[in-house]
């Protein structure tokens, strides 16, 4: 079960209905906040603030702490059905992420830029885990996650229904300009050290860049991930 | 001291000459990151794997740990100094910031998008601590960070040299698109819980959104900040 805390992050979750129970400290006093789970009839315990200290090893959870609902993941195929029901849908493809800020954060921006879920594998990299869900501030609940065996094999299926795959990393001259309009994509993100490994590069119909202009080589997963999605969705 | 490990971390911010010093554990081999050391003649310490594992809290080192160069902190008047040196600068102001998570992606994306220096408070934000310089892969070494005690006061005296200042925030119908351009900027980007406070937004020229499809209310702030700076970058 994953555990969040702090207001913020209660705040979105509750509004989006993911949280399954709540323990807070007593003497806590944000009424916004308490109204919300008040009117969602959430289970609610009130504890001491050490109790609170133990559950998130010392995290700062301001007084608040929350059980999110299961978290559902769902196949490649009911991703790709769900995919037909939007204009142009995006599914975003993790190739090995390892820090859960990243995931979080691309969960956040992919419920953001309405893709229609994400793709990753259920091995060998960061699991769907109580960071995640902090992070992705309640966005954990509302974009479908799908975790495959093989990325490549993955490709092969989208690309068969229409999917144009389109892979982030430095060293071409095509920009995210190039991208093309008016297609289903896929928006493939390599890991945090290493990039996109190289057979599932082999597999992307496009690679492009994010022009940068300093001394660091590349940026930040989730940012480069999120920067394509804005991109995509605003031209 | 701050200090800085991982294999990814230590590469990049040697490549760009912020290491001071390194500890390498006994057996380490990556040939990569040794050459480079060797030939930036950086002072090598080797040691246990578990000094390391002391050394960062347990952190995942990969058998190489850095110390950073002091970072230097710069005035307003030289951040503004330095803008006028290039085209259309930018300069981001952090209103109340965080999460050392967000700084380090934000350094980042500012040195890849070419920013003249980040302003932010000297008291009541995250400071330039490990996290931070390690999120950063080396950036901190190159964006300009200047820490000051008053926001409003510092936006008057950029308004004064010409600035746009321009806030980043949800609850308005102007875009990024709105961003005026060929004049140099500001971009403030509010606290992660509470978005830009009252005060700094009156003083903003502009209000933008980002255009948010989904569920959650907002954005994560380095990633908001880098779309933004992306945007004015690649119009």
């Amino acid at each position: 079960m994953a555990i969040i805390y702090g207001n913020n992050t209660i705040r979105s979750t509750l509004k989006v209905n993911g949280v399954r129970k709540l323990f807070i400290a007593k003497g806590y006093s944000n009424k916004e906040i308490l109204d919300l789970a008040l009117k969602s009839k959430i289970d609610i315990t009130y504890c001491e603030k050490r109790e609170l200290d133990r559950i998130t090893n010392n995290g700062i959870h301001q007084g608040i702490v929350g059980e999110v609902k299961n978290i559902e993941t769902y196949s490649l195929s009911s991703l790709i059905e769900a995919s037909k029901k939007v204009t142009n849908p995006i599914i975003v493809m993790l190739d090995e992420l390892n820090d859960p800020h990243n995931l979080g954060a691309i969960l956040r921006s992919g419920d953001a830029f309405n893709i229609s879920g994400i793709v990753f594998k259920s091995r060998g990299q960061v699991s769907l885990n109580d960071t995640v869900a902090k992070v992705s501030t309640g966005a954990i609940n509302y974009v479908k996650c799908c975790q495959v065996t093989n990325l490549s094999q993955s490709i092969v299926a989208l690309k068969k229904e229409g999917f144009w795959v389109v892979g982030l990393d430095g060293g071409v001259n095509e920009t995210l300009k190039d991208v093309p309009t008016n297609v289903p994509l896929v928006v493939v993100v390599g890991s945090e050290g290493y990039g996109i490994s190289r057979l599932v590069k082999e597999n992307c119909d496009l690679i492009v860049k994010i022009p940068m202009l300093g001394h660091v080589n590349c940026l930040n997963a989730s940012v480069a991930c999120s920067i394509a999605l804005y991109a995509i969705r605003n031209r």
